[in-house]
């Protein structure tokens, strides 16, 4: 008899993106004339760059000639993307990543959710609270979260919590984790982190063997010139850290799929290099990313893509803006949204976070994320997002600032 | 201290396909002036059929307007895709899935990889000998195979072996395993299932309460009537199976990246349904396959579509026909190439499956892949593909007749 992993029968209810998709269809269907404007989840509405649609128009017409037709590419991606992204996110940043320490892939998602395979069950993971649900609920999923209580914990993670108090800047926590979870700039708090903070981390890791799971989703998105955007910016980061990247955020690719994982060849654990660890897992349970993607991925590192990119990323950072500054009117304590496309303020007067999400939902039609959802201390808050159209962000706020 | 999966460093040697890669390059970069034709890995040679082109240059354009743009896909696949999945795979063959029982991914290798996280570590696997190396390591790598043995074989799965002798059909297992792999038509052998065959495995699955994990990625190959393209054509099979299905070899989508994975919610171990489970292991830890190449996709299933890809299938049938003609002319003895791409060939004089692959790259510069890679039941046998080009194909055949 087939036994199934009884680790997922222990995940409560559903991945927080159904969950809050599922509620504004719901609404959607019974109030049909309404119109309802999404700033939950943290997906891209701009255009893809037009010298991304033309690489990736050449792309589709390589595949139509047998003389350029592409079948299986490099399993980590191809020398192409490889080499703009070792040169121009790390060597331009007098950063030294290898072309054989870069995988591309098809998510950071993935990625962050894969990753785990390479770990033992056995490693303590400490993660922040709020904190993305991909990181605890694939832990959860691979036996390592223990049981999940009634005061929304599971067991046997280590939290961190940020909060208003700390600045969501999380503390070394009292009890030793062998892998760490951060996340800067953060999703959902919009926290950056300073390089003196980041560097009270490699220290810590590297004095305790622990491995720092970085995920830099969101390094497009740094105003402030004295915040690192790879961790790798600090001295000692390869011995001790993985780096996830997405081109989700950085060029809209939320729907066109590519990211990639930097694994330092200098990260060693029991005598084996963790690099080879991942490059084995995703040979075998990885295809590659089409031909056509990594196509369109290169051409952001063009002069022209650039500038394209960067045109929508100061698009999305206005509407951050007009979020932070029209929640601040509504009387609302506002974080976020300066270094990062997130916006995270606290409900008013205390109220539960999913309750305020269904107010927001159901009364002024705007769906957002409620903090609770991204973990206990994300209780008491809610998460805006930056990439709404600018017009509809704009009557998005009025709405909230009428309500309130 | 992080700890490291130690399953991973019991895996012997790298996956097969980067060790025949890495001796064709090695090869190459010593002989420049030699023309190496490859007939090893099953990877399309010819364009993608003008109707994806045109979907897909279309679906470029829609990225391109803010009107058409799309971000994060449904979790699962578009509807028009599934739909027409739904359609022309199974209701045309008289078998109801329903569109919430199809799950869109990038690549069969994926989901097959990806696949054992719903199950729990004990279960007992057993599989095809030879077979696709993706379920084996996977499994290895999740802690279900054991230890390698000197012998080739894991310690803790079950080995069927399919031979000359049982005409590549394998048996009942004297041990009953939990989980069930089976490939048809075949990979590597190119043997077919006959429906009393797979009738044979259903029935035995339902008794157990075994799970068959079924890869039908080469149904499009199937010339004879009487054989089933789907396990779903077995009375009791969505009781007791999930099938996996893939657009790399249907329509030439090996760089393109698209597949789907149909998880019927009949199917119930320990009182959940698999479907629920993957529906979970899949929102959580993937974010779908690009809009462009679903797009691309869905065009397979027009009615012009379906004409292209069926002449771009005849074309690499014929190379079959070539391959397994000419092969015989050498004096070999030669299996499959009738219903499936792959021709399974018996070295000759029993020599060793790696003595022979280096014979035919060093003599006259042919990549094959040696059985034995799929498992000690191929030793013995070489697998040539038919997705090479027709010309270079039978230039390949025509050296190997002339040193055989």
């Amino acid at each position: 008899m087939a036994k199934i992993n009884r680790n997922f029968t222990k995940l409560p209810g559903s991945y927080l993106f159904s969950e809050t998709a599922r509620r504004a269809a719901a609404f959607a269907a019974k109030n049909p004339g309404k119109k309802i404007i999404k700033l939950g989840i943290g997906d891209a509405t701009q255009p893809l760059a037009p010298s991304v649609i033309k690489a990736m128009h050449d792309a589709v017409d390589d595949m139509a000639a047998k003389e350029t037709f592409k079948g299986y590419g490099p399993d980590f991606g191809y020398d192409f993307l490889i080499d703009a992204i070792a040169k121009n996110d790390y060597a331009a940043r007098g950063v030294d990543i290898g072309i054989d320490e870069i995988f591309v892939s098809d998510g950071a998602k993935s990625d962050c959710g894969n990753i785990g395979e390479i770990f033992s069950v056995d490693n303590r993971v400490a993660v922040c609270d709020p904190v993305y649900p991909v990181y605890v609920d694939s832990n959860a999923m691979a036996g390592r979260a223990g049981d999940f209580g009634a005061d929304g914990r599971w067991s046997n993670l280590i939290y961190m919590p940020c909060t208003a108090e700390n600045g969501f800047a999380p503390e070394l926590p009292s009890e030793v984790p062998d892998i760490i979870y951060l996340c800067f700039p953060n999703n959902p708090t919009g926290a950056a982190a300073t390089k003196e903070q980041l560097k009270m981390w490699v220290d810590y890791a590297a004095k305790n063997g622990s491995v720092i799971l970085y995920d830099s989703a969101y390094e497009a998105y740094i105003t402030d010139p004295e915040i690192p955007h790879t961790i790798f910016e600090i001295e000692g980061a390869k011995e001790c850290a993985i780096e996830f990247r997405s081109f989700s955020k950085t060029a809209g690719f939320t729907g066109t799929r590519c990211a990639y994982t930097v694994v330092p060849k200098a990260l060693v654990r029991e005598g084996v290099q963790l690099n080879s660890l991942w490059a084995r897992r995703q040979s075998t349970k990885f295809n590659g990313t089409p031909y056509i993607v990594q196509r369109g991925a290169a051409a952001i590192y063009t002069e022209q893509g650039k500038i394209e990119c960067r045109k929508i990323i100061d698009y999305y950072m206005n509407n951050a803006k007009v979020i932070r500054e029209g929640l601040i009117k509504a009387g609302l304590e506002v974080f976020g949204g300066v270094n990062a496309p997130y916006i995270w303020a606290k409900t008013p007067n205390g109220m539960p976070s999913w309750d305020f999400f269904d107010m927001l939902l159901n009364k002024v039609n705007v769906v957002t994320t409620p903090g609770a959802g991204f973990g206990p201390s994300g209780e008491g808050y809610i998460r805006l997002t930056a990439f709404g159209d600018s017009e509809a962000t704009k009557e998005a706020v009025e709405r909230i600032i009428k309500l309130l």
